[in-house]
């Protein structure tokens, strides 16, 4: 018999009508044959009232106490979902991580799982029972209740999955699948069948934010089909996995976007080895994330560093810069934090030449220059002003014809 | 160094400004050299927040799962109150009642204590923490979640207590203490120092609601002295503990009373054995609780059967009587719900004579009739027409001279 690990987030578990309506969905996956174990979110808006009864208390919680408020989240929805699932006459049981002993690390409210003990939901499923277990929340070695941060009962469901060795775990959203890009920006795009881990990867980090990257990486160390599909609609969603030999591979899934960017280049750095670290350094000491690094040589030995970081830490970063280019004996530092980052998406990239030239024809023909580029092994990015972006990631949208059905293009 | 079991109540507790007031009562305890163990419960009104989401999911919600979701209604007040002795300097972990292993039976909704592990509480007392344990709930030998009823919370206090050695359990509610009476019938009651376990139940039982009756219970059978006090005003509260010998005892420590009894009689029932269990048996069965039972034997070798029942079950039980006086030949059924209960209470009673003659000439005086009498060891009860309530405890309360400091009567 099939084993599923579906997941519902907060707003497929928002009301109790909302639960009547998941219980629903369960027992029509189990009267399609299939044991099911069920994974669940804090009813929405839960999370943040008790994070506001925390705050209430003190301005900085203790963050063992504020894993063990937080988790009362989950708690309440798989009591609830357990009801609604035994009204409908269908066997059912609740567990906290705690009690299925979800195995964490020690770091309150940022735990990563270590372990999963089976053996108690095996012998439920065994006795024909639905089982529904908290997501987002563990143990520690000692007992003590851990929280595994934001969107973590994405990351339960893909390691129960693991544990219990399941055919495929389904994450349930307010999306019905992962799209070629946000449809809000090109009304023609379109959904995808299929995606494999690397691609989903690189499309959650730049900005799909349909699945927690942590979760993705789960499934994809360990081999867990992972399907995205809606909870207020019926469809196959999309089914990420990993890479099928001799699967035919569109050449570029989909284009990410992040609105969230700025941008800094330290110009005239002596170009001399240990320059970069020397930027870098002050950066991440003072606790802000870089994301993309480029570095061009000028023609009089010195070099122009720019990277990118989120456009909250703009200022804080920039001030940083002014004394770094001091002492480095800087010619100049700017800025921008007027900044997009669009990048396309694809582990068919691998194997076809031109991709990136074709990027860039396709935004040059809209008149849109591009400021920083960067390439992975299954993406491109580019770093255009703001207010190309819905402009450019149309054109591309189009240029690469990701809204056609089957999404191939033609030749090259 | 005393270990002190501090136990606050839903109104205790009620918004986070409560639960910061809560915390300065908490360390400065400490501050008088005691190690202080705090149980509490959930945020009044919390509770039935949870019922309610229990009850639109389904009429009847499986008795496993309410547990789940009522005991998040404490965990979240542990983690407040732990967030809010750290915010103030005092080290503080809080436990539910699983992870400090509060074992009970499996009877989901009324369980009962088993067994507590002290070791994990007492290694943090040792560290110098504040433990902040949940009331109410606790955990079953398979691990599941389990609850101990309404106002349970007092009995994890005393049942802590018990198993930690304590040198006191302090009950903090929204009364300054026991009463002689109700202050709003008697304005002149007084608040007693001192009250042994016995009166302390007889008290409970029959209508001052202060602490749950089974802990009390608990904490006669280990022996726990037992204080209740107020969370919002300063003073001694009331102390309960065994009866000492050679203490100086009032006669009567108190005067309860209960307004929610009905009156149910079978006049004229032949005298035979067996009767009482014939007339009782479907009372029983209707899952009817019955309170007083009077049997007086008539003139013509009939007998008048005479008990009491919750007004609720008033109707109920005047029907199944019916049937029952058919069956018996019993001559009639009548019955009454507009009478009260009072009560005597005091373990002086015990070497007093003339405690009843004084308590049935005070009320007579007053022109009350006796409708009932039933005495035990500590307590002697009477049933009399609602109406006469107020003025038949404010008689009682001045002839056994309770107003007055000391409360001990002049001579028998």
């Amino acid at each position: 018999m099939a084993l599923i690990v579906q997941k519902y987030g907060g707003t497929s578990v928002a009301t109790p009508e909302h639960i009547g309506r998941v219980a629903e969905k369960v027992i029509a996956t189990r009267g399609a044959g299939c044991d099911v174990v069920v994974v669940v979110s804090a009813m929405s808006g839960e999370t943040n009232r008790l994070l506001a009864l925390a705050h209430a208390i003190t301005d900085r919680p203790d963050p063992r106490e504020l894993d063990v408020i937080l988790a009362t989240g989950e708690q309440v929805t798989i009591a609830l979902l357990s009801m609604a699932l035994q009204a409908r006459g269908c066997p059912a049981h609740s567990y906290t991580g705690a009690q299925v002993h979800i195995l964490t690390d020690s770091m309150h409210n940022k735990a990563r799982i270590m372990d999963i003990d089976a053996a108690r939901i095996q012998h439920d499923l065994a006795a024909g029972r639905v089982v529904v277990v908290a997501g987002f929340q563990g143990v520690d070695e000692q007992g003590n209740i851990t929280t595994l941060g934001r969107g973590g009962s994405d990351t339960t469901a893909v390691a129960l999955a693991a544990a219990l060795k399941a055919d495929e775990c389904q994450i349930y959203t307010d999306v019905d699948g992962v799209y070629t890009t946000d449809p809000r920006v090109v009304p023609e795009a379109r959904r995808l069948a299929r995606l494999t881990y690397e691609e989903m990867l690189e499309m959650a980090s730049l900005g799909a934010k349909v699945l927690q990257i942590r979760s993705v990486e789960f499934a994809s160390k360990y081999n867990v089909p992972l399907r995205v599909l809606s909870s207020f609609e019926e469809g196959a969603g999309t089914l990420i996995t990993a890479e099928e030999e001799g699967m035919e591979q569109a050449q570029i899934s989909g284009i990410a976007f992040n609105r969230d960017e700025a941008k800094l280049t330290v110009l005239g750095v002596p170009d001399q080895p240990g320059v970069a670290s020397r930027i870098l350094g002050p950066i991440a000491d003072a606790g802000i994330e870089v994301d993309m690094i480029v570095q061009n040589v000028a023609e009089d030995a010195t070099t122009d560093f720019t990277f990118t970081v989120h456009r909250r830490d703009y200022t804080q970063a920039l001030a940083i810069l002014q004394d770094v280019a001091r002492e480095l004996q800087a010619r100049e530092v700017s800025g921008d934090d007027r900044i997009v980052k669009i990048s396309l998406v694809g582990v068919g990239m691998r194997s076809h030449a031109g991709i990136a030239s074709r990027m860039f024809r396709a935004l040059a023909e809209e008149g849109i220059n591009i400021r920083m580029i960067s390439t992975s092994e299954i993406k491109v990015s580019v770093v255009v002003d703001e207010k190309y972006l819905e402009l450019g990631v149309r054109a591309l949208h189009d240029a690469f014809e990701l809204g056609r059905s089957g999404g191939q293009p033609e030749g090259e």
